[in-house]
């Protein structure tokens, strides 16, 4: 119930981070996009196979470090269906080694359109006397713009099958201020989304009082970070725009509560990339990815304690 | 630019009215389900090609009376991959029959992730040497939570490529108002999003006056549609809740300017299940459908004279 199977992890692995698996073309090392192009030729096919290639080799070196990965549906759609088979297979494989799979999705409907979201990535469909798991996240990340209409449909399918939703808050993006920032009566937009998920969650709570709807606040507003920890003392964070967008371990730190729980924090780019910089041979990508990944994770757990 | 392509398929159809295609099993004839089960057995393929079948059969019948159609991402995703399959495939056939498709992915991320999207729904991607349209559409919904950084790197693509998007502005939904109706200083959550669709859309308005960023305003609120009609002059609107959710041909009116432009109504249920009611024998789905969206055309043409 709520995030228990994901606190669980991160406590079993001593690592609040997920290592984001968005794998653009210009990303992975070319030995590997030979073997697949000369298999399957310069094709959107042959594309696909370099990104579950390029993803098992990272799951391979970071599974035992990390307690989840987060995969960013865009970079899998950019290379079309073949792609989105490729997204299912590295979540498949990801499951196999027993991570946590996040499907950073934003995906946001209504009523029975938002039913067959939550049942296509996070549930099952029934195909006659069949039962198929579409995609099998185990949490999936949602835009609330829609009201309770866009969240409801979610929340059948999060309680029944111990699943999880992160729903945009306050982003990590320097433009979020825009929108998120304006005033409504006496707080900002992205506490009054964030008072909404304290509110969808109340029946979804875990033993470790987190719900099943978590929030995305970004780590470049540590000050928002702390604010809406304070104020949302049920809602899970994960905290994306460490690294690569500029937030350190010192800026994700009030994410986490007093008992060093209540976030998670992503990597994308600082770990796939992680050879291309300081002297790794394209080879070496997997090994460099879990170096990396090792010292965020010993950064942040220094400064949470 | 802008939505002229849209805008004189419409004037050419005498009809501004989108088939939205949103193929549940469910919906969906036995006679057609049987063959794709018995080709492909009780399997996501067989639900997929079920889902290809009901909509070519839908497309066939048509596509000289509508000027566009809107498939909804969910209800592929909802069969995994080979549903993602059936959804690029259907937009393929939509196209060869001259049809303007909007991908209704309600899409949204920052910098750029949100360039994938924009290149996978509207635009194209480089493998090697080898230039791909992932899936094609003309133009597709987005979700404007986190401000220009998710709405920006779409507009290059849509200008070099004459696309478009619909930004969510004032949702069908009953639900809407809990976030959409809040107040922002001295106007509605919904007011400042159409404002900023206004702001997006300065640099690619058309030979009509609209611009490449629309906006999505739900049939079901017609005193906002109204509003927004006349304070959003250069943003072309998608507006779903017409039929199955409530909103009749009145309703819709206010979209529409003194010219009858500036609007696209959508209906999926009432056409795709048009044969589930009225004495229709399942062989005649397509014929159904097509005489449901004779009768939405003349009902709103009707109305905007």
């Amino acid at each position: 119930m709520g995030f228990d199977r994901l606190i669980e992890a991160i406590e079993q692995k001593q690592n609040p981070t997920v290592a984001g698996l968005d794998p653009k073309l210009d990303f992975i090392p070319s030995f590997i996009k030979n073997a697949s192009f000369a298999k399957y030729g310069n094709t959107l096919e042959g594309a696909a196979d370099a990104l579950l290639t390029f993803n098992k080799g990272l799951i391979d070196a970071l599974y035992d470090v990390v307690p989840a990965v987060k995969p960013q549906c865009a970079y899998y759609e950019l290379y079309g269906w073949p792609g989105v088979k490729a997204l299912y297979d590295t979540i498949a494989y990801a499951k196999e080694k027993g991570l946590f799979v996040i499907i950073d999705g934003k995906r946001n409907d209504i009523g029975t359109t938002m039913e067959a979201y939550a049942s296509a990535h996070l549930g099952t469909v029934a195909v006659e006397n069949e039962t198929f798991e579409p995609f099998g996240g185990d949490a999936l990340t949602v835009n609330g713009y829609l009201g309770s209409d866009g969240i409801l449909p979610l929340l059948d399918i999060c309680k029944g099958r111990d699943k999880g939703i992160f729903v945009l808050v306050k982003t990590s993006n320097h433009s979020s201020g825009e929108f998120q920032d304006q005033q409504i009566s006496d707080q900002t937009v992205y506490r009054t989304m964030g008072n909404m998920c304290e509110h969808w969650g109340e029946d979804s709570r875990g033993r470790y009082g987190y719900s099943a709807v978590g929030a995305v606040v970004g780590a470049t507003y540590p000050a928002q970070l702390g604010e809406l920890r304070t104020a949302l003392p049920h809602t899970f964070f994960l905290v994306p725009g460490y690294g690569a967008q500029g937030g350190g371990a010192k800026d994700v730190a009030p994410a986490f509560d007093p008992n060093g729980r209540g976030a998670i924090v992503n990597s994308s780019r600082a770990i796939m990339c992680a050879y291309k910089k300081g002297g790794y041979a394209e080879a070496q990508f997997a090994e460099a990815a879990r170096t990396e990944a090792v010292r965020m994770r010993d950064e942040i757990m220094a400064v949470i304690g």
